[in-house]
């Protein structure tokens, strides 16, 4: 959603909703997710919100979109280390959309909540233009890891290489059926990394998930921690993408598309991820080529239809 | 939103998703809100969506529409007695809207906040084709108190005599200005009823606060307490509907109309809200009349413009 500033409009939220409330350890605009104290335990919050011009493509089943919902918002969880508990949703249903429309949706969100032992316990529903689902996800992390804590030293891991979602978009906008594209699941029905985060919660410095694009994720990491982080060509593999686009294609579509929902973080080490990078001194996020040529990683992407 | 048989989606939701989640104590479909186990606390998590052309009257600021999202979502935990803690929410904007409006919306939110004490820690931002504001809330309760609690020998409280925003709504269809409609604070700035519900939670049997209608939240205590409740003419006021419709307009505004957000509550004794009625053993909702007469006082109810 970068593409009317979203940055900017958090920003002003993040100055209007500055608390001093003890309870809360990451609020509006600190974080992708919201980290606060209940009792004892370090509770996760989150919200997203999915409309279907934006965020569904075309020929995406009802089942789907209600997996989507709750993906979105557990993958925010994940991006914290949290183990997911409890989730609530509104739903917007347009005029003429059937119960056996609203039945699917809720079977696709069950689905995956039975996965990861997820109840969802409330929801609103509603009538009106367009078709909104909005979720609501609250975990909890014994050791919630935040944008801010990269350390220089560090190594940066990706727990898969991305593109793939935005490749099969524009396979599917070029024309191709959803059997025809390559990667069909991360585009309908991306599976949140919760495993992964709950995994490298243990250990890592710095966390958050990929929603918009890896450029943006490692610049909001390089901000918010006040460090450098390097990515080595030498590192990646773009071999999912070169399959189907050029080079100069791939690397875009790796940096700057969005949809994939991975997790990227840094660690000293980890068992599980690819490495990709290292975080050092200093500012700013490069792509450090074969060669030693280095070029600065834009906080740019797009993940919307 | 009884309008497309919002109750019936309900009961399909609650089967859909129910849960066998120890730490639930009241899921989709159980209450108004979810009640939650974290750690050895009870949280209480609510949703509650509101959208431009069914919620916001014409002529109210952007202030008010960021005060109505928060405060809708505030009712909802009172009618549980849970102390509100913190706030999310998601916000669609339509194109053209500015920042200046945007900064308004989020001031009157950052108002109501501050008076309970509650941390508006995150949110989504998104473009669309109608404003939407969504907002999740969380709370903390000592004695959380269900819809399914009221007890025969219980009296039925209320916090303060219903109809007013209603009623104030269609005088301002009628074509009035809204310096001359006469309870103008309930329709353009409801105040949530925290303090008392905090309060009642103390002994109160079944609480819930009302946004559909007072027959709505009767019937809803009366089904799943399985009690009969009767409300007594004699005990309850309609002088501040009758200054300016007639008598049976008066009531049919008092039982039926929404959008007042008080808080009905059943109680052997409270020290506050009026005692409207009382709880008895059998099943339905009734209006008993000063000649004797019962009325059912049926499940229907209209909150939406």
């Amino acid at each position: 959603m970068a593409e009317f500033n979203e940055f900017k409009f958090i920003e002003i939220a993040s100055k209007i909703f500055k608390t001093t409330k003890k309870s809360v350890i990451a609020g509006a605009g600190d974080d992708d997710c919201a980290v606060v104290n209940i009792g004892e335990k370090f509770v996760v919050l989150t919200t997203d919100n999915l409309h279907e011009k934006a965020d569904f493509p075309a020929g995406m089943l009802p089942e789907e979109m209600g997996h989507m919902a709750l993906a979105v918002n557990l993958s925010d969880l994940a991006g914290t280390g949290a183990k997911p508990e409890f989730f609530l949703f509104d739903i917007t249903l347009r005029e003429g959309m059937t119960e056996d429309f609203f039945i699917k949706v809720l079977r696709g969100m069950a689905k995956l909540a039975k996965r990861y032992d997820v109840a969802i316990v409330g929801g609103d529903i509603d009538l009106g233009d367009e078709l909104f689902i909005t979720g609501f996800a609250a975990g909890i992390a014994d050791r919630y890891i935040l944008q801010s804590g990269a350390k220089p030293g560090e190594n940066i891991y990706l727990t898969d290489m991305t593109g793939k979602a935005q490749l099969s978009l524009e396979m599917l906008f070029s024309g191709k059926d959803r059997e025809e594209i390559p990667y069909a699941s991360k585009l309908f029905t991306p599976v949140p990394r919760v495993e992964e985060g709950i995994v490298a919660s243990r250990y890592a410095g710095a966390m958050t998930d990929i929603s918009d694009s890896l450029a943006i994720s490692l610049n909001l990491i390089s901000r918010k921690s006040g460090v450098r982080m390097d990515i080595f060509e030498r590192d990646i593999s773009l071999d999912h993408l070169t399959e189907f686009v050029d080079k100069r294609k791939a690397l875009e579509l790796f940096l700057y598309a969005g949809g994939d929902y991975e997790l990227i973080f840094t660690a000293e080490e980890s068992n599980i991820g690819y490495r990709i990078g290292e975080v050092r001194k200093g500012k700013g996020v490069y792509f450090v080529k074969e060669d030693g040529d280095r070029e600065k990683i834009e906080f740019r992407g797009y993940s919307h239809f």
